[in-house]
């Protein structure tokens, strides 16, 4: 039984999520389907012309030819990209305006059939890229990081890892800078020394990356923060 | 193994999904239950007294005499109905707040499992139907459709198909008309020829109805769209 | 095959839900899991230093140690308490900010396989305990109640239950008072006798509780009603 993961814009008020999962289970009935979120922003990443198949860290990956795979690339170091051309694997007809259902997701479900990956079309040598996800490391010893995600309590995850800032660090006078606002407090979980209910803090987050909270407060709000806000790590001085 | 398909207005914040899923898999621990939304408004619909269980289409639907299965089985022609009564198949005691849990999922759950329709009751020869899906042709050769309604990014589907109006009717001089604002562009696909960013045009939609839409904006916005309004299709005259 | 049934804060906008189902299947992969709700609302109750397991009215329940099991034990009456501190069952490493991925879920998918409760930790004789569910009788035979959750449809559910206010009750003369307003009415089910379309009534919902509610209208907006407000009956004299 393969597993295969949902991630979209469709929201969950209309058919669109349940029309996808349909197309799945024609092909494969044994599939077994998880949602990460439908709730990526609306037409947050560009339109894509083309369909593509990535495997990549032993996984494949169907979807738009917008970037969104990018950074599990940059990650995963080496990856396999196909142009998504064999009409054979499409649901028929392809409407214009829903590719989740007429070519990813029975896509999805014919891979996990053990379809091989070079039946679905020619290989591509280049696929779009987004900026990459790593921080910029400036000659002054800063090191030039954004907020790539804000999460539902207000916390702002940034592309910043403990391999930048950590608690010794902090310990030792380094800081973040945010919109105008300095950080310099570092914890190991939420409710660490929570005497001061809504200073702000950083502590590493369930996926790696560096996050800015507040105690039971949103440090969205406190920062009035956006995801694509510049987050800089100025170290401290020896 | 079936699966079973859930719509309701239950929302996702209260117990009432994970009660029907609990009453389903107590009879039939290998349905597959997924969910198409249950975002529907709350009370969008009229309560009913009857719960009825209706064959159509190859497929059986289980729920409140309201008209929710109507268009089903004005497109697909033939139905049978049977009037939900045998206490045999209702989860005991019946609440009268929650036949969802109580009356349709465990219907819908021995249906899975190979009861036969016509042990849950008697014969219904009439159930209760909505207004027509079909559009309207006037004498006059406009034909009168509606707004059916508006998903998440703000498409208002309507209930005309690619029968009613086509991009050849559109060059030709055809127009829709929805709350005063006169409508000709047609499209294939919502980023086709997308110089003009707001403009609104229509196109037509996975399920097959035409769409009136606007290039990464809201056209329910727009239009000040609401479901029920009156779109008005003028052919080009020859 | 075992149920997982998930209940937490964590929303449908972020990955944490499908990493706690990607942890429990990468243990257990037929473990049928089913949401519950994810829209707790965000830190709506406190931290806990400790991870718990419960074994109460058979089923097992794992969590934080903050008292949101306490309810299941006082009504079922007798459950026993293991610290989860047998590392063997984390995901590792743990994550201080995780514990639904790296603790609560991996212990969820143990037990599904039949690891025995003992193997997790040491038993516990106390665990964290919220103020009982039960309503307090006064002396003068009037019962205090509270409302303990508002659902979607603004229903206003109480603590109360058909032993302290019936349809015959209040035909005597019962009423409850919330927020200074009385109410009388008693219905079966949400459109009895709905000639007065706005008035509050109340009725047992389908969990056995009683509730407030106001035909096609909120009763949480009619009452100004918030989780933990008082509700007073006050009995029929005889």
């Amino acid at each position: 039984m393969s597993i295969i993961t949902l991630l979209t814009d469709f929201g969950s008020r209309d058919y669109f999520v349940g029309a996808m999962k349909g197309a799945i289970l024609s092909i494969n009935r044994h599939a077994l389907i998880i949602d990460i979120t439908h709730e990526i922003p609306p037409q947050d990443i560009e339109a894509a012309a083309l369909p593509i198949l990535i495997e990549c860290g032993e996984q494949f990956f169907v979807g738009p030819d917008n970037g969104i795979f990018s950074w599990i690339c940059e990650r995963e170091g080496s990856s396999r990209a196909i142009h998504l051309t064999n009409e054979v694997f499409f649901r028929q007809p392809v409407s214009q305006t829903f590719h989740g259902r007429d070519i990813f997701a029975p896509a999805a479900a014919a891979l996990s059939t053990g379809v091989a990956m070079t039946e679905f079309g020619e290989k591509l040598s280049e696929h779009v890229r987004l900026d990459p996800l790593m921080p910029v490391v400036r000659s002054d010893g800063t090191v030039a990081g954004r907020v790539i995600h804000i999460d539902r309590f207000g916390n702002c995850i940034t592309n910043l890892t403990s391999a930048h800032f950590s608690a010794d660090q902090a310990a030792a006078g380094a800081k973040l800078v945010i919109n105008g606002r300095e950080i310099s407090s570092f914890r190991r979980f939420f409710s660490e020394g929570a005497a001061d209910r809504d200073d702000l803090f950083c502590l590493i987050g369930s996926a790696g990356f560096l996050e800015i909270a507040a105690h039971k407060s949103s440090a969205k709000t406190m920062l009035n923060a956006q995801r694509g806000n510049v987050v800089t790590l100025i170290p401290n001085r020896p």
